[in-house]
């Protein structure tokens, strides 16, 4: 297949390269990637500034670096950069799990569903770790994966995002369905003074210890399964949107 | 009520001092928003930088300068800046709709969405318009519904979206319920050099013009309608789950 690759990483990350090196041995696969780290930006997109494009060849990839966001990087790489449309979006891999809230909050994932907004198939790629991540299972499973897309059939405007216990492979308990776990996390600032006397703060935060909802992302991932969660771009509380729909409000 | 008000086009921007000089006629009203534009951000919230917190007190307002997103302007309000936790998180009035996939985009959205991780009711407000917005009618309907919340019942971690159309009161057609619209944007890169001779790209995009769900935020607001759509955290796809749950995948 010819593939699109990018990250929220940047172009330089050892996950990029890993998963660029994965899905190399099967498919065509095509960089348009940060040129440098994008990390919780969300599904930001670059307005009030231009959006500069490089040449990128390094590392056996070819392919663009982006003055941008990741959800910037499938736009301009679909519209501008690429001959004729990719087949597949895979972003990836990141460098720290995306599950529960922090789907919002990532780059990686709005990669994936940017693509899912212009009807592409897509997956997002995430390893639970940030201490001296190896790829190696997770860019595997991730080639595994483009094979069996056809059989698992995602609709057109839904992507898939895939997040990877950071175990060897004899030790992962399997691959599991599961959905976003919906628990807040405990928001921390860290307040401090710089040299001249002035205020500022370090965000933090984390998911607070407690029972979470068995059949969630963040808790079958913390147990040890591959994760895998259809996601869509809407919002909608369907429900709510169903109960509300006949309570007539007046301007 | 304690209300919190923050939005994206930065603490200066009329639509947030129209904002706030409605709900003050009935509530008691706190401002934390980003001290500069914010606009198309997303859900992004600031990890690698420092946060900068400024008192501000100006135009009968009192409250923080961020240097931050929406997002962080929710979080570090909750979490440091207030003594007690807000009855109400109010974001807008944005200038520009927020309906279809430009929710994914908004920063102003993304705070009520962060209220709502917070557990804490909210409303995202947005003027469909970019040409000399006149923010009262949008201002006067945000504080009506502040009123008839507790009626509505929304759950906790839902949050409500509202657009306005950029219309004499008499002229709009009503409030209404709607989802939202799924339909993708055509993207427009247009390519220009710069002085030195190195190529750069503005982004552009709009949503084609062609039959929309006549159900949807997007047709109902252009059509005069006042949108109002609940919405929530989540992108799980829980069909697609549903469907999936019982596909065995081998690592």
């Amino acid at each position: 297949m010819k593939v699109l690759l990018t990250n929220d990483d940047g172009i330089l990350a050892p996950g990029l390269t890993a998963l660029h090196a994965s899905l190399s041995r099967e498919h065509d696969v095509f960089v348009v990637a940060p040129e440098s780290e994008q990390s919780a930006v969300g599904h930001s997109i670059t307005l009030a500034d231009p959006i500069r494009v490089k040449i990128f060849r390094k590392n056996g990839m070819r392919g663009y670096a982006i003055s941008g966001t990741p959800a910037d990087c499938v736009k301009i790489a679909v519209t501008e950069l690429m001959e004729e449309p990719p087949e597949l979006v895979v972003s990836g891999i990141n460098q720290g799990g995306n599950v529960g809230i922090n789907i919002l909050y990532s780059g990686t994932v709005s990669a994936a569903t940017e693509a899912a907004i212009a009807g592409l198939p897509s997956i997002a790629v995430s390893l639970n770790t940030y201490a001296e991540p190896d790829f190696a299972v997770a860019a595997d499973f991730a080639l595994h994966l483009t094979g069996i897309l056809p059989e698992i059939g995602l609709p057109a405007g839904v992507s898939l995002n895939v997040n990877v216990p950071p175990l060897p492979r004899e030790r992962i308990k399997g691959v599991v369905w599961a959905h976003q776990c919906q628990a807040p996390f405990e928001e921390t600032f860290s307040r401090r003074q710089d040299p001249r006397g002035n205020t500022y703060y370090w965000r933090g935060g984390e998911r607070p210890p407690g029972d979470l909802d068995e059949r969630s992302d963040a808790a079958l991932l913390s147990r040890g399964f591959i994760t895998l969660t259809p996601i869509r771009p809407d919002l909608t509380d369907h429900e709510e949107l169903a109960r509300l729909g006949s309570h007539n409000i007046a301007i």
